[in-house]
């Protein structure tokens, strides 16, 4: 029988706890599918005394998580804290520097830190894994890596931060505003402590700059992204493409191209009846495509104690195993240092406008539009009874320079009567 | 630099030609993904001299798929002829007892032969790894066995077959009959050449067989598959079950209860509006329910070249990175025998019937149903114009037990003009 494999926990939140509650619970049946004994060796938290339901007399404690990464006792240092700098980011090189491997739930440490750590943990022989960093309990790390290992991957998308996705698919069934539903959203504890994180595309954002790496052989290049979140969208916007037969979803892309790495995180039209399209409430959706599989869609619950405790308890049992491999798909020093590339695919656009209410303004609009290479798709002109007439415009597939053109050429028209509202339509 | 991993390939039929396009394509990311070389040291099909549109001229020759699994220069066995006997059962044998190591794509092997198979891969401490049996393309087996190795398993469904999800999408679409659209794909190629396989729910339920073992500690079972094949659903249920918003799926079943281990493969009705209801054409849908993680949904391509050999170079870059475990996700000494069960969960039923039209009849079928303790939730008559009425009910929540009671006291009623269609609407 092998040794037992023994874990040192950073963190006793929601995730800890999970984790900790599936070993005390499923203990045989994890040595069943290991063959090993799976041991929390020590434990580290901010309060030692807070009642958690459990008791932690069984385990070492130690009050500094450098100390826990540490412990001769530790052979993987769990972290679960968060946050990309302080405590997780000291811990996570001490447990590395000190040869031991890591499991982390941490996507902002990876998102910012990835490179420098995996270099850290390459040369030592060591491994990271972070199953949990990215869309809670859907193992798409694995599946991108190990899954799809046979697979040029040629475009990720996902949905992957269920508070924005709650918030727009609450919007719509509630007819209400953003700052509604976000107050809404906020008081039943969906956001994180800066809403910023998620609202902002932040945290999405973190997990698409680590999925971009995985699949694309760059480094990590969290800057690189395009970002934009969805504190702009309407409920207007929301009922507008509805009615025109789409969902507004907060989508991050990546794809590389010629030019370089495409990355983007913002808020995208998707058809209403596409998967992605149907993802209600706080639920992730990560799309992975690759050169033979084709297309491959993961749905599943992207946050919360089960669903992300088990992300990081799949990271443990292959360890038990005895499965590491590079921290990023192939060794650090061979990942390329991508050049951000803004996308020059084309793609049709949704437009929601307000002009002016007198003849001749709608085909002033698209005068210019026409002008600029733009080619109107499907046009509709709402019922109003204030001074200014509702338009929305779904246009051909257009370059963004072109479109960007337009825009600028609308506002000497004179017959705007405020901005423009321009949403991407994402193929998926 | 590790030793190169040495492959036999015995099949060159679609699937081999795709692992062996992905090999001389992409030799440089594989290495780069698993540090090793993975090269061809020989292959072998039913035909040398077929024109493949790519020379085998480098790769060593075997017309006896045995030797080839027995050649001193191939560590890793890779069967993909298919046939859950004769060559593929006797060179996957071979190739255990000379302590290669065996990746597959054969569902109907494992399902029938997994537990000898697993016991003498692990007394000579070979692995089997067969990812492409099931689902294709979707990397089902890795996200269960591994994504998912933290939960106890609570429920796994599954629409498994796609050339009997397009004759029922198909179906739909054309508004025609079973008849005609099976001739339609057959003449597509789409079906086995035995299309029962398909059609009867044979290759479906070997998949099925084969995610309960790993799901729930069991030997795997097929005979204790409540099987039944969609060959019996027409073009009227599919409109009537339509009618009220449920769509037709042959949909795979296993759950673990106090009872034994149920395994159900049969047409069921689900809302349209689940990701199973919205499952269209030939693509597959696995849906894993566990302990801690929830629900997790994943869809693919079930099938083709480049999807099935996806599937099969996971497996292999797993064993080039050297790793193995055991074949049912535990060893195969400690799986149990399962009791096989009959759902005794109770589910709504959707009945489809004709009744003589005469006064009362309707109400005989109603007093019938109340008696045995069945309760309608939705009925519905339809306007009609030869001698029998078209009902259509969907019950509340029955056993099936109450519902075989009543089904055969309506016999009796002598209002019956023809038999009942029954089928179970499964809660998604």
């Amino acid at each position: 029988m092998s040794q037992p494999l023994r874990l040192g926990i950073a963190g006793l939140g929601t995730v800890g706890m999970g984790v900790l509650h599936i070993l005390r619970q499923h203990g045989d049946m994890l040595k069943q599918r290991t063959g090993r004994d799976i041991v929390i060796s020590a434990v580290s938290a901010r309060s030692r005394n807070k009642d958690r339901g459990v008791s932690l007399a069984g385990y070492g404690w130690e009050d500094d998580p450098v100390a826990l990464a540490q412990r001769d006792d530790v052979d993987i240092f769990v972290e679960l804290m968060g946050g990309s700098e302080g405590p997780a980011k000291e811990a996570t090189e001490a447990a590395l520097r000190a040869g031991k491997q890591v499991v982390t739930a941490n996507k902002a440490l990876l998102a910012i830190h990835g490179q420098a750590l995996a270099e850290l943990a390459e040369s030592k022989g060591s491994a990271i894994r972070y199953e949990a960093a990215v869309a809670g309990g859907i193992p798409v790390i694995k599946t991108l890596v190990e899954g799809l290992a046979g697979n040029e991957i040629t475009r990720v998308m996902g949905v992957m931060n269920g508070s924005c996705n709650y918030i727009l698919t609450r919007m719509e069934d509630a007819g209400k505003s953003y700052q509604d539903i976000f107050a809404e959203a906020e008081g039943l504890g969906y956001l994180e402590a800066d809403p910023q994180l998620d609202v902002g595309g932040i945290d999405a954002a973190h997990k698409l700059a680590i999925l971009s790496a995985l699949s694309f052989g760059t480094r990590v290049d969290f800057d690189g992204i395009q970002l934009e979140g969805i504190e702009q969208i309407t409920i207007e916007d929301i009922r507008a493409a509805a009615d025109m037969g789409f969902k507004i979803k907060l989508l991050g892309v990546a794809q590389k191209t010629g030019r370089g790495l495409e990355q983007r995180m913002q808020p995208c039209l998707v058809p209403e009846t596409s998967p992605l399209g149907q993802l209600d409430g706080g639920t992730n959706m990560v799309v992975l495509e690759g050169h033979a599989v084709g297309q491959i869609v993961l749905r599943g619950p992207g946050a919360g104690e089960g669903p992300t405790a088990s992300a990081v308890m799949a990271d443990i049992c292959d360890l038990a195993r005895g499965w590491t491999g590079p921290v990023f798909n192939q060794p650090a020093d061979t990942l390329e240092t991508p050049t951000p590339a803004l996308s020059q695919r084309p793609a049709p656009y949704y437009l929601r406008m307000a002009l002016v209410d007198k003849p001749g303004a709608m085909a002033k609009i698209a005068a210019v539009l026409g002008e600029a290479g733009v080619s109107i798709n499907r046009m509709r002109q709402y019922e109003h009874s204030d001074v200014s007439a509702p338009v929305l415009i779904v246009t051909h597939k257009t370059n963004r320079s072109d479109l960007d053109r337009a825009l600028a050429a609308m506002d000497g028209t004179g017959v705007m009567a405020g901005p423009v509202v321009a949403l991407r339509i994402e193929e998926v």
